[in-house]
């Protein structure tokens, strides 16, 4: 018997059959004796239907009538839940974000919440009932409806469990749970029972997608226990903790791969101070986010400076480096498109000394050049050419012995 | 310029470029000066695609939650109307009926407006913004969601209307004003410039679908000016007004021609008192609705007892008439639910004496036999065979010359 907040995502809430399962799923909840706070997104598709109805009258439409209109996204689940779970004669009650009083700043479209007001959630919940809470939505101080930006629902989850101290934030979602890698790339990839909150950032800043960074760092923050279940088939999930809580260390927890990176060298730049800003400022103005960056220092008094963007940005990122490539005096400009970023994840790494080693011996054992090396404390990145991508993380799942827990 | 209330049904915003096409009104009036605030419905099919939605996870929906859902409707319709007001340079703000503050009671699916808080509005009207407000929905006393039961869009543009003290209320509808009588019946029907609440209410209350009942009491209560318009093409409508505001008084309005209704008669019933309790009782007790009721006493102790209800309802309130028959000691019992209530309305009839005799000489012209009279101050219903809607009507609209102004 615990405080439990659950999490279900548009798929999970598709269309009205998908809807009652979840009914279901909630309503076993209720008769373990568990009180339960609900939090949903809208059903899968129509965020997108409200997008391309605004499209059709405003091209790229902002602000805060966007937030009007895309709220009511997950206000249409909220009710039909309810509905669903009264059917099942669980007594629920549904909340949007505005009358839970979920305050945010007032930046439209990707406002940050301030402010949970537990209040009406927590007289619900001592009148016996379900409640089930709108997602990804907000209310400024002014009284305007704000939404978080999307994916938002899973930090609307994990804020509200911070606000209740609640047992447990339990993601439901098409997964069911977080694997050493990609499955379809590994056959033997393994479900980890626990992970740890800097472990989950890592893994999802290198474009493992089962949760939104923002939310994870919520949980981290605030230390909710954040676990992550599918919403088809009954199992235990991850759960997502602080180190103390996960006794035998693992040495890495997993391999991530990201294609979505492209790679640009300055060759023989004048190695004087100031270079990397007068490259990086104007890429910075452009809005685009640059990831790894290295540096080396040649002997003749030039160096070669590379770094990669998303892909999407490749082509802005050349003429922009065309731009200041005479005014640098560089010698020329590479640009690679057809990479993969390679990383190994864990906080053993910490204690164990020669993960990077064993790391580069694997991957140079299958003939796999490394083009790009970037390190953390709990993380390794290495850039290769795309066509190795997946004998890269096979390789490295292998040698780090992934698939026993 | 002046103070306007401006409302669009849902065919008027069907789709995005219907909405754009109502910005351009609603900019065509801010750039005349006027300062305008908008109310909107649902757009069209939007509010069966939510019930339908909810209908796959319990049979007939109701309550808190169903309002919840269906309130979405008019959100989403704000919101787009907003941006295509901003597209056309015209600044503009959204409100939900939540956030204007409008108070209602707590009967869900049908609540009744209690207050209406015109600070959020004034505010933004003194900002230079239209206001676009959802219509069919409120705020009970306890933050939940209520809405006002179909149509009730055009009660809450009458009642903004009357909180404001605004100059004028226009439901801008798919019809270009109140004509006097269907013209898909009498070719040479005319368009009215003005018309008394009384009369709109009776036509109303007679089949004619202009406008909601509600809205139109809720006008006359608060001498709200109420004009029906166009959405779709440019003209003046029709005004719906206090009698003093009508200088030259018409002896009629129109002519209204109701095929819903179905006659019940009782034969030979013992005349005494209580009797038409005994029958009426049950009828009310199963939730039916009577309209006209006649009863003639004969000279034999006995009276028949006649009364017309909904067309839908006539096999059960013969079921019930039935039940009763026997206590009441009743000769027989007869139905007929081919038959049409023809009507007169207009408040010339208060001073001018000779209408009635008129009417019914003119369909005696016809050999149109009368079934049943019933009679208000300023409405002379008739009950004949349905076979003669058509040609009842067009004599009538002819007789009475409805054609001339």
């Amino acid at each position: 018997m615990g405080l439990l907040v659950q999490k279900f995502g548009g798929t999970s809430v598709a269309d009205p059959e998908r809807i009652a399962a979840v009914a279901r799923r909630v309503r076993d909840s209720r008769q373990r004796g568990d009180q339960v706070i609900v939090v949903v997104s809208a059903m899968a598709g129509e965020t997108d239907r409200l997008l391309s109805l605004a499209n059709e009258i405003v091209k790229n439409p902002k602000g805060r009538e966007l937030d009007v209109l895309l709220s009511t996204g997950e206000q249409v689940t909220i009710a039909l839940l309810v509905l669903a779970l009264q059917a099942l004669d669980v007594r629920a009650r549904s909340l949007t974000g505005s009358q839970v009083r979920i305050t945010t700043d007032a930046a439209h479209n990707k406002a940050r919440i301030t402010n949970i007001d537990t209040k009406r959630i927590n007289t619900a919940l001592s009148e016996g009932e379900v409640v089930v809470v709108a997602g990804f939505q907000g209310m400024s101080e002014s009284g305007d409806i704000t939404t978080l930006g999307r994916g938002g629902s899973d930090t609307t989850a994990v804020a509200i469990a911070a606000a209740l101290k609640a047992d447990e934030c339990q993601i439901y979602t098409d997964v069911d749970g977080v694997y050493t890698t990609d499955p379809r790339l590994v056959a033997d990839a393994r479900r980890l029972d626990r992970i740890t909150y800097e472990e989950m950032l890592e893994m999802a800043s290198l474009g493992a997608k089962v949760l939104q960074i923002r939310s994870v760092e919520f949980a981290s923050k605030y230390r909710v226990a954040l676990r992550v279940l599918s919403s088809f088939e009954d199992g235990p999930g991850t759960l997502i903790t602080s180190e103390e809580n996960i006794m035998e260390e693992a040495l890495l927890s997993g391999v991530t791969l990201n294609r979505d990176e492209a790679k640009l060298t300055m060759l023989g730049v004048p190695d004087r101070p100031g270079v990397a800003s007068t490259i990086l400022g104007p890429v910075a103005e452009a809005n685009i986010e640059v990831d790894m960056i290295v540096q080396n220092v040649g002997d003749d008094g030039t160096t070669d400076f590379t770094f990669t963007v998303h892909r999407n940005d490749f082509d802005t990122t050349i003429s922009i480096l065309e731009k200041i490539s005479a005014e640098l005096g560089a010698r020329a400009i590479e640009g690679d498109n057809k990479i993969a970023k390679i990383s190994v994840v864990g906080v053993g790494m910490r204690s164990h000394a020669g993960i990077a080693s064993r790391m580069f011996a694997a991957l140079a054992n299958e003939s796999i050049n490394i083009q790009m090396i970037s390190t953390s404390e709990i993380k390794i990145s290495v850039v290769v050419d795309e066509k190795y991508s997946e004998l890269g993380v096979r390789t490295l799942h292998s040698e780090f012995q992934l698939e026993h827990a």
